[in-house]
């Protein structure tokens, strides 16, 4: 069940109050346009077993996988970026792999938690479109997809790089938003692609395979900017036959406390 | 045995030359005029079951330790930033922990090594003096202290920050001091604290009790910039009491392969 929201209310809502939303499961749609000005995050939750390789893996891979939080094993509460969360109630939507298949996405993993279990929030995209749009940087988000591009191994984790894409029109723009996005690095930082989605194994936009916003087809005076997105380690669950790993379902993030100014590096 | 070489004959020497001298014991003293342009690295070398332990600790305190490669356990290769390198002999001086206690600085580690180590290269704000002084901006390094501040904890790591000092004169220097360091992020990245030693617990600057260089005391018209250092493991692995631990001796960097514009992160 959704609240029915406009999205100037969940644009206005507090990242508390938000989660408490959630909690209750009274919105388990995306969050594009909750808690303006929020950051907004990824969660990844491995066996401890798992977890230094899995950091590795993100320290090697820092544009699809920037860590801005790691939960001490079986807390369910994030420390550092709101610590009166609970991160196996307060997203929309997750997504459980078991032996590396989905097997449910539910709107709480109260039932999956274990003691072992050390939770990972990365950085997300989303917190870059309210710096773009804070800016008066106009884009338009297509979603998130699978790409040919290579992660760098660690240890059990390896597969495809995923991406978001964003297209703009002219170069005061398209300059602007690689200026702006480089500001924060802790979500995701500067594209990793500019233009054809082809070249990253892309063939064709207007299907995203992760995670679907406006899929009108590109206009010719668009520019295409991609990004490093945290669904990432969604793709490596196959490759990694964890016996479990828990995320966010796309484009249902987990908010945080910290004004999207505050997350940056520069 | 230190080979003969005035600063000028340093800065001009490749990485790869450099590290074949120190490898042959042929320089065994500071870096810091080592290879101009190329960026430097701070090493910790810990057991792997405290691997995980320890990269969440440098993910924890970023300005200290700023993690830019992390070796597979046993092999002494940094893929990253210098494959060819042989972290074992490639630094001009060590120092190893056993038990928390210093038992050795040799100028190899090669009889301490196990199949088990996890070596970790961490920035080095030797890098950023490079880019101040292609930035024409003067500066005077004191060295490397202790300070009373408190590093985030992750497991069995916990210890205060050390940091590194410099003098600079007049307000446009500090101003592009502090814009300069804030482009190389993995390198410590911006100064975490300005003017007196005494508000991070530094009782006499013309004393560092971690690495000494120019200790003439400040000039009224000093202004004095602290950035976090990479000696900061070290002071974790007494209270960690870690089996081993292998580092660097502070100033006795390695040096890797990748130009310090390389590693900008703007």
């Amino acid at each position: 069940m959704t609240t029915k929201l406009g999205p100037e209310e969940l644009a206005a809502m507090q990242p508390k109050e938000f989660r408490e939303l959630a909690r209750r499961a009274e919105w388990t749609g995306y969050t594009l346009n909750a808690c303006r000005n929020y950051a907004q995050n990824n969660l990844a939750i491995v066996p401890k077993d798992y977890a230094f390789e899995f950091l590795l893996f993100c320290q090697r891979n820092p544009r699809p996988c920037p860590v801005v939080d790691v939960t001490e094993p079986g807390s369910p509460h994030p420390k550092v970026v709101a610590p009166t969360a609970d991160i196996r109630t307060d997203l929309p939507r997750y997504r459980v792999f078991i032996d590396g298949e989905v097997v449910d996405e539910p709107t709480d993993i109260l039932k999956y938690w274990r003691d072992d279990l050390v939770a990972f929030l990365l950085g997300c995209s989303l917190t870059i479109d309210w710096a773009l749009k804070a800016a008066n940087v106009d884009f338009r988000l297509f979603g998130a997809y699978t790409t040919s591009i290579p992660c760098v191994p660690a240890g059990r984790f390896s597969g495809p790089m995923a991406v978001s894409c964003r297209a703009l029109k002219g170069s005061r723009n398209v300059v602007r938003a690689i200026q702006i996005a480089s500001r924060y690095l802790a979500s995701h930082g500067p594209p990793i692609h500019i233009g054809e989605p082809a070249a990253i194994g892309i063939k064709d936009i207007t299907k995203p395979d992760l995670a679907s916003h406006d899929t009108r087809p590109p206009e010719p005076d668009e520019v295409l900017l991609w990004w490093g997105c945290g669904i990432t380690p969604q793709l490596t669950a196959e490759a990694a036959k964890l016996p479990i790993l828990i995320t966010h379902k796309g484009g249902h993030m987990f908010i945080n406390d910290l004004f999207v100014e505050e997350t940056a590096n520069l």
